[in-house]
């Protein structure tokens, strides 16, 4: 096992009706900025319920923020903050909303010039930030109980991250009946974000470290189970708390204690998304299976672990190493197809001739040297986009 | 699943060489109580590492904290704390300095007359409690990562529970080194104390939560892989590591989100000690396989998944419902004994004519109605003890 730092500070309020606890855990005093996305919140009771437990307290909303959160919005919700004076802001939403507020919190209290260089240090320079929670809607990308976020700066197709202390929630509520009414693609998209943002941390190479290779794999198998069942029944509880609490589980730190961590197959997935504007799952899909076999021979221990105990592909039984592999990223293909997200880039007309200028993307954003071992090269890179045609 | 509240905030600093990280973590300014035990950290270098840590802030020694930490020894701390004007609790050792060191932390600034009523009240009175950290240098009880600790009263003969939000640990340092020359009982012991914790979380009813059955059951198999090895080979890096993190997750709360909880067998464990001075692991290795005997019928849909998943004990293969029970629960005992932990309480000199006053004693300290569905009389634990004879 490798040495590691774990801290996580943030409070979760899981389960039905938990909505109502915000007036518990926001001051009483607080002046909230409510934040949330395109206004489905207004048609599914969130909205209302969340208003009703603020009870009292000054409330300005800002609406608007979409999905790959872009820094010219955001800035404008920091310029509400100091014109209003507010202390405390609440997120309303998925990943996208929350991460947004991520940024406004450090953004508003950031003494630097332009809060720009915030993505330019990754967040290094953050020393303090308002305090925020948030409301999930949409199980996904786990930033209700992590402190990164992704911003996307319109004018420079650039979509960058960044982490701090600083930017974790304060808490989230997670009620798994306010994600029932979500449009079928989110909740693919959301099983696969979370299916893929473990397999980053777990897929590298053995460290002798169990306990986290077993937590990975409980999250991969109840994703696989979950997964179709949230498809084909929305409005099951615990069908729904289970991906819910899988997608927080996959990425609050707790998985990837003490074991290297990849992460090559989102970074190219943000060039997809920059310059294509696919969905940030619909990335993953495509990338991750053409990844696995790519670099097969660095990841085969694990590959072979994973086939067995995810899969139930075993030896003498299920052919040979090489069948147990090519089986288990086949399963994995199949899974994001069956979730409702397309695996290759012709699905989203994406053209040989397009991959040029994402190689040439992931070389300005210095994304030369990717993976848990830095040898993903931009050839490589280039081989794994090839292979998703 | 439960509707549930997660919340831990300690950071935890983990591998070999961490004792050197206390300068960042313990306030440049703080004007620190070394707590500890017995003084086996004199002679194996936990001492010094955290002295030349602390570097040149103020440390005042407290000593002396025994297993299962008594009231009376820690009412001494808190005396120290007051005359010296301690700000920050540095507890270097077990489960019990840990426990110790919640207690003290909370006591010093309690408001009432007498601190024993953090116990009598369970911690429910605790509003704020002195900052302190842990260096944990016998992976058992979890204390390291929970705001729980349990103490003893020796006058009363009563050993109680208390817990509250302000007693979680700042941070804890997890090396995984100093463990090496721990003697061979306590590795046994702290096996044991964190498989059971484990169980008392797990061995219910299904809920339908596969994420933190699935976690149980890695925890579990670690344990049970790893454990004999920290035996065999004292002085195995990743073995250590494994059976701290496991132990530290045993109780972090993490796994019991969303589920109901036992704990019957930690309670009758508790009388075991007060009233015969057993290791708490001791008396865990003695009443859960009873405890588990006695409540077949209501832990059944449990018990075949544990022999299934944790012990592969199939369905078709290892004999009918009874047998794959019957014989997960020997595994479990076996198990037990192999880390070294006798399970019988004749084994300890502990007779028929013992177990009345131990079932008065349970009477008296209201512990009437244990377990998962509080159904768990007098007269079944009475029946539990007998059957441990």
């Amino acid at each position: 096992m490798l040495n590691f730092d774990f801290y996580n500070p943030t409070q979760i309020l899981f389960g039905k009706g938990r909505i109502a606890d915000l007036n518990k855990v926001v001051p009483a005093d607080a002046k909230v900025l409510l934040m949330y996305g395109g206004g489905s919140i207004k048609h599914n009771g969130v909205f209302d319920e969340v208003i009703a437990a603020l009870g009292s307290r000054s409330v300005t909303e800002f609406t608007g923020i979409e999905p790959n959160p872009s820094y010219e919005t955001l800035m404008k919700a920091v310029e509400v903050v100091k014109q209003n004076k507010i202390d405390f802001l609440l997120a309303v939403g998925g990943g996208s909303v929350i991460d947004g507020a991520k940024f406004v919190a450090a953004a508003a209290l950031f003494e630097g010039d332009d809060p720009w260089a915030i993505l330019e240090k990754r967040g290094t320079n953050i020393t303090k930030a308002l305090p925020f929670g948030s409301v999930l809607t949409l199980p996904a990308t786990g930033s209700e109980m992590n402190n990164g976020s992704v911003v996307t700066r319109k004018s420079l197709k650039a979509k960058m991250a960044f982490s701090s202390r600083h930017c974790f929630p304060l808490f989230s509520v997670l009620d798994p009946t306010k994600t029932y009414t979500l449009p079928l693609r989110q909740v693919g998209n959301g099983a696969v974000d979370a299916f893929v943002h473990v397999m980053e941390q777990y897929m590298t190479y053995p460290v002798n470290a169990p306990v986290q290779d077993r937590f990975a794999e409980g999250l991969l198998k109840t994703l696989i189970e979950e997964g179709p069942k949230a498809l084909a029944n929305p409005e099951d509880y615990d069908v729904r708390a289970n991906l819910m609490w899988c997608a927080t589980m996959a990425l609050n730190g707790m998985i990837s204690t003490g074991v290297p961590q990849d992460w090559a197959t989102h970074m190219i997935g943000h060039e997809l998304t920059a310059l294509h504007g696919l969905d940030h799952a619909q990335t993953l899909a495509i990338v991750l299976p053409s990844m696995l076999r790519i670099r097969k021979e660095a990841k085969r221990a694990k590959l072979l672990q994973y086939a067995e105990r995810v899969w139930d592909l075993r030896e003498g039984r299920d052919g040979d190493e090489d069948s147990r592999i090519d089986a288990a990223i086949g399963k994995t293909q199949d899974f994001f197809e069956q979730m409702g997200v397309k695996t290759h880039l012709s699905d989203y007309a994406i053209k040989a001739s397009d991959i040029p200028p994402l190689v040439s993307a992931l070389e300005n954003h210095r994304m030369v040297a990717l993976g848990e071992k830095r040898d993903v090269t931009l050839d490589i890179s280039r081989q794994v986009l090839e292979l998703s045609l």
